[in-house]
């Protein structure tokens, strides 16, 4: 594959570039504090669960962009594609640290997960009222039981949705906990590849896809997946990354769930929602009703070019929490 | 340039597909009505002005993404990259019409221009009340004395933005026009692409560029621009950009802006990010301050590789106008 032209400068700045724009652009929701952690502009009250997250730069929005009303507190953004070390972690530890505690949403990445377990070893030597939830939700690996092989993908939106609809609402961090593990645990994402990006620091290219070809089970690092085969129309696309999700989640007639197409780089909007269509039909076949849908670009991989499918099993008070109003750059809701 | 590989069915469906999972993904902003126009779920009351907007599918969010509160009343999408007929944009003024008046905004396109002209004929006849603005801010060609031959870009946003906060206080149909007419009478546009992109209906390529050079000036159909060069750094692309804007706008010493970098499509939000920082130190420079600025897709060009960028001179009601609330898909302020 072609090396992506892209605008950048010195590759040695682009991290700190990227921040400064993002909170230029975004100066009425957030802004950087400390040592480049992404803080919401107005504070939440102390008296309110913080959540914090942490991950690497590169997948924008992802995560800052999820800093904001309803959604984080503190977000740790580390160099491309690499975990932030854990100095910065427990600094935004120490940061959101209250009475009423702090829920620490990790995605399941090596990198992220090592640099969150030294922080959660400070953080208990500290005192700090942390509670740690990982998510690994992608389905293309592992299994629900053993779920360590799994990676964090773009459904922790659904999780940060509902866990900081939560701590919006006044719920002890020991409630909150417990929301964002049961949405997790009835959340699973596949991705779909059908071109491969660029690091924009190093110029290497992180994934390739042959000509004709789509890869189901990328990961957003080029993690293959096994799932080589010819390119499919969008309604057989879905179909098919649907079934798998379903059968994963052993989804059945009458079940309420969410749906989220994130678009990951270059495929369209116009794509997005031509896919988010053909799952809702197909779901509803089966019986099953996506009673929340949306597409967009949550957390991308450069100009990769495919889509992430993500099906959550909605009770009431997920749906609720759900449907509760949130005001980040990445996501608004009345 | 190799056909992008794309999620799609047939052809023929596409913008029908598009339209009912745009409709999904935002069913508690916008719905479909009549003959696929995209209005508000939530009307505006009667009593105030209606803003109403024409356009070609295939730039998603743009422009029905622009329909909501604070924004937008109706848009009439046509087919991929192609005005809708006259009869829709007509179905829409009348849906529209009311005693407050309708405010007709068109992107200056040879399609659409037709078809609104076509339309404001037809309204002429049937008595409704309706004022037409054309958006033609893009300063790659004509001048700005005479911009009949200037394309309406993604400056749009700003034009609709200011007008559709105008009309949401409850200003007359004369006083929104005025505002309409003077945010896009302040407004520049300037596109740069280095990298084309293929019509999804039709698999052809609707531009190419180059290895190793941008163009500076394409339109988004892929109009040339004149303006091929090599590629530079996020700053110095910035910066050329900038000063074409700067000189065209007659921005002088203590003037403040608003400033919009608008991906078209495979550009990432960080290179959106790095650039907007770059023009923002580059007006500081001049003595010119860039009070508010965003990044972010509003009008896309399928795959294609670039940014636009805009410059948008504000006294203090625009700028008051562009800060006041709107909820609606492609832009949320609270």
């Amino acid at each position: 594959m072609m090396a992506m032209k892209k605008f950048l400068n010195d590759p040695e700045n682009l991290v700190q570039e990227l921040l400064d724009g993002f909170a230029l652009a975004n100066a009425n929701t957030i802004r950087l504090a400390g040592s480049n952690l992404v803080v919401r502009a107005t504070p939440k009250p102390a008296n309110k669960v913080a959540l914090v997250t942490l991950g690497g730069s590169g997948h924008e929005p992802a995560l800052s962009g999820f800093v904001g009303e309803g959604m984080l507190d503190i977000s740790v953004p580390g160099e491309i594609f690499a975990a932030p070390g854990p100095p910065r972690v427990i600094e935004a530890l120490r940061m959101a640290n209250r009475e009423a505690g702090v829920l620490f949403i990790v995605l399941n990445h090596a990198g992220d997960v090592m640099s969150a377990e030294v922080a959660m070893e400070m953080a208990a030597k500290e005192g700090l009222n942390v509670e740690m939830v990982l998510t690994h939700e992608d389905i293309s690996a592992g299994t629900r039981e053993d779920p360590s092989e799994r990676r964090g993908l773009a459904g922790c939106l659904a999780v940060i949705k509902a866990a900081g609809a939560a701590a919006e609402q006044g719920k002890s961090l020991a409630e909150c906990t417990a929301i964002a593990v049961r949405m997790e645990r009835n959340l699973g994402t596949l991705a779909v590849a059908v071109q491969g990006a660029t690091h924009p620091a190093t110029g290497d290219v992180i994934a390739t896809v042959d000509e004709g070809v789509m890869v189901v089970g990328m990961g957003q690092h080029g993690e293959a997946g096994g799932g080589t085969q010819p390119l499919k129309t969008a309604d057989e696309t879905a179909a098919i990354m649907a079934d798998a999700l379903i059968d994963d989640l052993g989804l059945e007639r009458g079940e309420k769930v969410l749906a989220i197409i994130n678009g990951v780089g270059s495929t369209t909007l116009m794509e997005q929602y031509v896919v988010l269509r053909a799952v809702k039909k197909h779901l509803a076949a089966k019986g099953i009703d996506a009673v929340r849908c949306i597409a967009g670009e949550f957390l991308t991989v450069q100009e990769m070019a495919g889509f992430q499918m993500i099906l959550g099993r909605l009770d009431d008070e997920l749906l609720a929490l759900w449907d509760a109003p949130c005001h980040c750059p990445a996501l608004s809701r009345k």
